[in-house]
This record gives structure tokens, C-alpha cells and sequence, in this order.
């Protein structure tokens, strides 16, 4: 299992839905990241410069928008995830 | 629905009014992004580093001035928003 | 009415005096903006990180000088204002 | 032996798993490091400006991900290993 | 008259002495400004993040050295005068 | 005697040892900095902004691992020491 | 008398001493400011964010190593004299 640190939160991100035209899939272009993704786990939190904790935003099973560019991809155990920085998650689609 | 996070503020982009002059329309430059919106969703606010909450300066319903190159925009639900930082909008219009 | 948020001041420029030789109105150089306007809104302040709101330094009515390349332009009803943070008004003509 | 300073960590770096096809060894791009290993030795934290010690976030044993580009590689009894800052430990691998 | 305001300070700049050589006047190179002035008026200080005020550490009459490169040059009543923030003043001549 | 301020170290670089081979000396590329050193003096610490002193990490002494673009180099007394800031010591090698 | 202001420091330079080899005078490098100085004069020192002041870590009459980049140069009285930051200052040459 992933375990991120501080204000960080893994993501599974989704495939954007492919659009048919008359039975063709059209494939979206393909440099363009998914913006959307379900948290996976969340960290415990940035640390303030006071020393207080502030808790993550989001919780796991949160569907959630994010930055196209922020974030690390890591592969493990054959899934692809995100991490990102609690901050670079834009809002939460309910 | 979208829930933005922390002190980000949903806007839902208006038109630049076209200009017609003897009734041929006039097409704004199509790269000058709008300047108006209205606000459809806030965060909580921004927490500072003393861990007091920020309120954000803006509610839904709001008309706003914001800068031309800020936020990212979003599609949701067929819809085009713009997710706008709180200080990025510069003036409530009343 | 345009609101200014935080720390934002609405400006009103002031054209800089034209020039007369032997009649001929001598232009400025376009491309300089002006460097002085007349204060129309300030917003309610700056926030500082511990939390207290920092009083705008200037009040509607105010002659000002500020920044040549600070601020955002915007036209609203016709009218075209200048919107300064308040730290980039440089000082008040009295 | 290694003793780390601050928010420092040093971490054993592991190889990414050689893939064979039909009993052929294919290497992974020299070029990209590994990016999971395995903590090492620990700092006393990072001292925040209140003055308050923030505990790493990590222990000895710990297995980690963290970020491609980060820390510096030392070398040491003939040894290969990296030192990281606790911020760039992305997540536990559990 | 001209209120500077924060932490800005309004100098009256001074000519470098013109050199002669066997009467003949040398100007300087142009295009090195001034580096010394007089101080026409100071701000209130600057806020510190902490709410204080940092009270000017110059005062009108004071003649100071300044980096070459500070500041915003303005034209008022006729007169150039150069308004700096107080930190790029560099030294009181006593 | 070099009294480094503030946060500062002086260290004594070491040599890499050279590796012969056959009793072929086999010189390390010159440019390659040596990483590793002896502490001879360290400042008094740094001051946070809460005006607390923080204390160095480091004693003289101590045999350390420094960052390889860290420091000034300085010649004093014929001989050459590297003047570090104690955040760019990465670990102790006890 | 040139009063520094703030955490700035009053050097006059020294010049490295010049080699000689058979009575040849080898001059340095042109280009390579000295590294020591003698410090003339200290301003009062640096303002914290909370307030309070930081003595300069130096007094009138030390000789000092310096970053060799740092500092304005200024020409006072016929004198060329170099105004550093407090924390430009390495190190006290005791």
C-alpha cells in the first residue's frame, strides 16, 4: 500500500471518455492529462510554521479536479497513480 | 456539482458584449479572454500560517472583475468554467 | 460600482498635459502611460499573516502618483479605470 | 557510519527489476534512477522558525518512493547511496 | 506636495560635481544616475508582518548614499525627484 | 585564527584518496571538488526570525559530507578552507 | 562620516599583497576584488519580522573575509569604501 507524507494525496486518475462519431472512437490527444481522479489515500497533513497540523482537504473515495501539470506519476504494482500536493487539487466533484 | 478547495472560487465566464456597427457584428478578438463573471461556488478560504481561516471576499451570485490570465478553466457537465484564487479577483461589480 | 478587493484601489487616470508649441498640440508619447490618477474606491484592506487587516493608505478623493507599469486596466460603463494594489501607489499629492 | 543532519534522510537506493523477454535481459534506461529504496539513517528533524523541532517523517527501514530529481549521491565505503530531504520521501510503501 | 507613502522616502538628487581639467568641464558618463541626495520627505514606516510599524530610518534634510540602480524617478512642480523605499538607502552622510 | 559568522563552517577538505592500480597513481578527475572534510570552526548559529539562536549542527572536529557546489573557498595562511553555511553539510561520518 | 543603515557594514578594502618573485612585483588578477577588508563603520543592525533587533555580528576595527561578489562600492572622500550586508560578512580574522 502507498502511504503519502505530509500534504500529499494518491490519486487514480480516470481516462477522459472516449467520444464516437459514427462507431469511430476518437482518441483524445494523447499529451493531454486526465484532469479528473478518485483519491486513493491522503497523507496527515502539512505542517504550519506554527507547528500546527493542517488537515488534508480531501479524503479518500473523493472524486476530485486537478492541475493538468502538477504531480508525480508512479507506477506500482502495475497501476499508475498520481501524487499530488494536497494545494494542486482544484475542487471536488460531488 | 463542483466544491472548490480552500480559497478558490468557481466563476462562470460572461460573453464581452459583440459590438455591431451597422448591424454587422463584430467579433472581440477571439484570444482576449473574458474579463466578468459570476461566482458560482467559494472555498472555505485560505488558512494562514497562524491557522486561522481566511474567509474568502466573494459569495455565489457575486458579478466579479478578475485578471484577463489568471485561473485554470474547466469543463464540467458540458459547462465551461474558470477556477479563479480569491486574490485573483480584483473587484466585485455592484 | 466597481468594489476593489483587499488591498486594491480604484484609479481614475489622468491624462498628462498636452503641450503647445506656437499652437500645435504636441502629443505625448503614447505608449507612456500616466503616472497620476484620482482614488475612486479602496478596498477594506490586507490581510497580514497573524491575521489583523492592514487599512488601505490611501481614501477615495486622493491625488496620487503611482508605479507606471503597476495595476490591471479595465473598462467598466464606458469609463476606463486603473486597479493598483495599494503598495504600489507611490505617494499622495497634497 | 552516516549520521544525516536536519529534515535529512539516507536512503538505500534499489534497482528497478531487470524485465526478460524469452530469457533476455533487458536494462531500463541507464538514465532514470531508481525511484524506490529504502531508509537508512534518519536526522533530528527540521527546526521550524517558532523554533519547534518537526519530527522526520520517516524511520530507519522504512521502504520509500520520492522524487526522481531529488538529493545528492554520496558514495561511501564503497556504497552507493542518496540523501534526501524528509519532503522529498513522496510516500510509504507499505 | 508630495506625501511618499510605506516605506518610501522622496530625495532630491544631487549632480555629481562636474571635473574640470585645465578648464575644460568633464561631464561624467550620462548615464550613471546620481548616488547621493537629499531626503525631502519619509513615509510612515513600513508594517511589519507582525502589525508594527518600522519607523523610517532617515529624515527630511538627511543626506544619504543610495544604490545607483533604486528607485522611481518622477517628475512634480517642475522638479525630478527620485522616491526610494527606505532599504535601498545605503548610508546617512554625517 | 577564521572565526566564521552566523550559520557559517569552516572546513579542511580532504583529498580523495587516490586509487592506484598496478602502483599507477590514477588521479580523480581535477575538477571533481572533494565532498568530504573536517569542521575547524563553527559561528555562533543562526538567528530565527522569532530572535532565537539556532544552534550549528556540527562541531569542530566532526568529519562531515558537504553538498559538492556549497561554500567559498578561501586561502588563509597558506592554506585553503571552505567556508560553508551549516545547512549545506548534508551528514556527520562518525 | 558615511553612517550605514540597517544591517549594512562599512569596509575599506584591503589589497591583496602583491608577490614578488626575483623582485618582479606580480600583480593579481585585475579582475579579483580583494576578500578582506577592515570594518569602518555598522549600522544598527536588522529589524526582525517580530520586531526586535539583530546586533551586526561585527564592530569597527575587525578585519573580515568577505564574499567577493557582495556589496556596493562607494567613492567617499576620495576613499573607496565597500558597503556589504552583515551577512555577507564570513568570517572575523582574529
Amino acid at each position: 500500500m502507498l502511504k503519502p507524507l505530509g500534504d500529499r494525496v494518491v490519486i487514480e486518475t480516470q481516462n477522459e471518455e472516449e467520444k464516437t462519431v459514427g462507431g469511430i472512437v476518437l482518441a483524445n490527444n494523447a499529451k493531454e492529462k486526465p484532469q479528473t481522479g478518485k483519491v486513493i489515500a491522503v497523507g496527515s497533513g502539512r505542517i504550519l510554521d506554527s507547528g500546527k497540523t493542517l488537515e488534508p482537504s480531501v479524503k479518500a473515495g473523493d472524486k476530485v479536479l486537478f492541475d493538468k501539470y502538477a504531480g508525480t506519476s508512479v507506477d506500482y504494482n502495475d497501476e499508475s497513480y498520481l501524487i499530488l500536493h494536497d494545494k494542486d487539487i482544484v475542487a471536488i466533484i460531488d
